[in-house]
């Protein structure tokens, strides 16, 4: 048996990665983890958690008018960017020295280098330009915002990566992409003041939600002044009058704003990290392959979180991790469970979803019973902002299962993550309206839907 | 076969009992309600809706001092005590309409008089003298709040009846009681600015919840500066100097507050009813004795809601008028099911809750797994607040079911809601570990606590 400098290697610090060397290390392995960047990964440092703090962040300006129907007045409002950002900052700065000292705690080895495989079991350290081995070897190194090279004038827009640290607020972006970071951060900088233009190239913006959150949100977003541009493109970006760029569209001529933001998808961290030395094999998007057991195509190498392109998600990575760890260290094979899982938009309504969108349920099944709810939430009766909320749930009505549960609203994320439970235990119709109300709240919708709003059958609305 | 003024007559027009003409008159069946106050009962007047709406504006008063951590700047603030009453004024009276509308569209007729019961089958209207009979009676009469009768100084205190409309917003109030009304009370006047002061006589608040809710919720609301006196009781009150009362209390002295709130419970309204006439029996307590299916000691009388004190819920009153229905107008014999009824204390911060407290689960199993997380909740990271969430889940060791599910902190209501819907459905603890988080959400904590945090065997901790 060959001799290793470690029992295990791990390339990306981030949550995926953090979670493999950490549960190794806490079970006596030799373990190493190399981050080039910082601790934490996306999530942490330039993903969910600055989102949502960015999110909350925004949300006060809704508050401060929503004040007045309950009373309240509220004198002058001023909004300080770079106070967000020292906030933001000083907060992830805080959880990225939690994973260090997790990782440190349990035995981990912490290098601060880029790491790149340059053949079987061995990897080369870019800070000092060591070579070490590993019996075992992780990659995960996530994804970055796609740049959209072939647009002319690319180079003058900005990505995810750095809207959470602009020196100043810009007065205007477009936003370029109909997935959940354009989306989320069309809110985020509306609700902070910011004149917002989103353009995306599909029909409808979040193409692979449910339909009635999809519209729901749509109309949501542009009652609040969100100027939003379906089935079109940017052709070419330039410097334009003073501050503005020259932004011109296919469709809807040309816009002048001070940022434009390209969210128009990720693509995995796999370039030079010397995958072919080690024999390791990239789909057609450079995504890492992987078994069932998140085993690459060379021997000793695994790969897990976005840069397998599998379900880009936080806990998914770390679900993955723990799965490699029983796997590998634990003697009890663990694949992955990538069915049912729950996601959040955190859009301003949120969208909490589980489960198969209307059109998928109406694909998978002869006869579905669509429950519907629309509604004002009681907040808004004084509030007076004309917000819905939109809950659905799609059943199949041959087993009376509950095979899709979707939210547009407030705490809809949190709806979403105890709907999950309910789905994936395979609970029925019949236990929902078993469960008593609980009132005056929202969800308690979802348990008085007594008769369909309508049904599907053979997928067509009847 | 005698013959009837009306199929049914229903006394009182809250949920229960509008619920109930309702459903009879869309069944074709001939209805009369009559109702000597307002339709909707304390739900919708002087309860839950009202309710719901001052915590929301009385939550506004942290949001604008949580806004500075967030980069915002907030001018001088004010507050209109008399806009928010006639704010929620008005939206009681938009659904006082509602209720009004939807017994009309349903075909029944409403009386807006005092009904008694004079013998069987009879109701006496107060309003013109009238007699009239009814094949069934439904009484849904509700209850009040207990005015302490006994205290001297009594007819000084208001309660949850009054405070909704009082005049002015006082500057002090002193709150006697522990059940959720005086909570919600305390935290609802403390956000809106008043000085709070909450007296009861057991050893801690809200005494039949989880003990880690009670106390935690205790903690958070000392935290914002409301006084607990608990294990002490008022036993008088005078006018004092000025605007003031002049309150003594068993163990605390004088306090001088602007105005006792007294909230120690509540009474069936069943004084006066002619109870005796019909041949209905009360408990000790003067609520109305019912069997499974809400049949009162008369042939032909039911009662169901606050009158019949199983559990003064609106959504229960709702059920048990559904089940009324379903087994006298549908031949489908349905008893109420009082089991597993989540609910919520809309405190700040919230309570949700269902199944069994720990305490509970140690008596009903021998072998309990206490899985519990307590943390600061993202948003608090950044405002500062230095409140806790807690969240707790109670599994029977012996088939892995989760018994009893507990959160304290923002949304906790709308978790309630759907933890209801899990425990209903007897879902296992294995089914929540296979759930995948929904990141960055509180509710994940709930589905990644993998190792209890302590166990109970025969009640005991170990």
């Amino acid at each position: 048996m060959p001799s290793y400098d470690y029992d295990l290697f791990v390339i990306g610090g981030g949550s995926g990665g953090v979670r493999s060397a950490r549960l190794a290390a806490s079970l006596g392995k030799k373990v190493a983890i190399a981050e080039e960047f910082r601790f934490g990964g996306t999530c942490v440092i330039r993903g969910c958690v600055p989102k949502k703090l960015y999110v909350y962040a925004s949300q006060f300006s809704k508050d401060f008018e929503d004040a007045a129907g309950f009373g309240w007045s509220v004198g002058e409002i001023g909004f300080d960017w770079t106070k967000l950002v020292a906030a933001k900052e000083a907060e992830i700065t805080r959880l990225e020295g939690l994973y260090q000292k997790g990782l440190t705690n349990a035995g981990a080895e912490l290098i601060a280098s880029r790491a790149e495989l340059v053949g079987p079991n061995t990897i080369k350290l870019l800070s000092d330009g060591r070579t070490v081995t590993a019996e075992r070897i992780v990659i995960a190194v996530g994804g970055h915002p796609t740049p959209h090279g072939d647009l002319p004038g690319h180079e003058l827009c900005i990505t995810s990566n750095e809207v959470f640290d602009l020196p100043a607020l810009p007065k205007s972006v477009l936003i370029e992409g109909g997935g959940y970071i354009a989306v989320e951060f069309a809110n985020i900088l509306q609700g902070l003041g910011v004149a917002v233009t989103l353009i995306y190239r599909g029909r409808e913006i979040l193409s692979r939600f449910d339909q009635d959150m999809r519209q729901g949100l749509h109309r949501e977003m542009e009652a609040k002044g969100i100027r939003i541009l379906c089935g079109d493109v940017i052709t070419a970006v330039a410097r334009g009058a003073g501050d503005l760029l020259k932004v011109e569209t296919r469709n809807n001529g040309t816009l002048q704003v001070e940022q434009v933001l390209e969210a128009i998808g990720r693509v995995p961290n796999t370039k030079g990290l010397g995958l072919e030395a080690a024999g390791v094999k990239v789909d057609e998007k450079g995504a890492i392959i992987v078994d069932a057991f998140s085993r690459t195509s060379a021997p000793g190498v695994y790969a897990l979180g976005d840069v397998t392109n599998r379900v880009q998600l936080t806990p998914v990575a770390i679900h993955e991790a723990m799965c490699f760890i029983e796997t590998e260290y634990k003697n009890n094979p663990t694949s992955p469970d990538h069915d049912l899982i729950a996601t959040a938009v955190f859009s301003q309504p949120e969208i909490g979803t589980v489960g198969l969108t209307e059109e998928e349920a109406g694909q998978c099944f002869e006869d579905v019973e669509v429950y519907r709810a629309e509604f004002r939430p009681m907040r808004a009766t004084l509030s007076g902002r004309t917000e819905k909320m939109i809950m659905k749930l799609l059943v199949n009505a041959a087993d009376n299962k509950v095979v899709g549960a979707h939210v547009l609203g407030h705490a809809a994320g949190e709806m979403a993550q105890l709907l999950g439970i309910s789905l994936k235990a395979g609970v029925t119709k019949a236990d929902f309206d078993r469960t008593m109300a609980v009132h005056p709240t929202a969800a308690e919708e979802l348990v008085t839907m007594y008769s369909p709003s309508y049904r599907l059958k053979n997928g067509a609305r009847v």
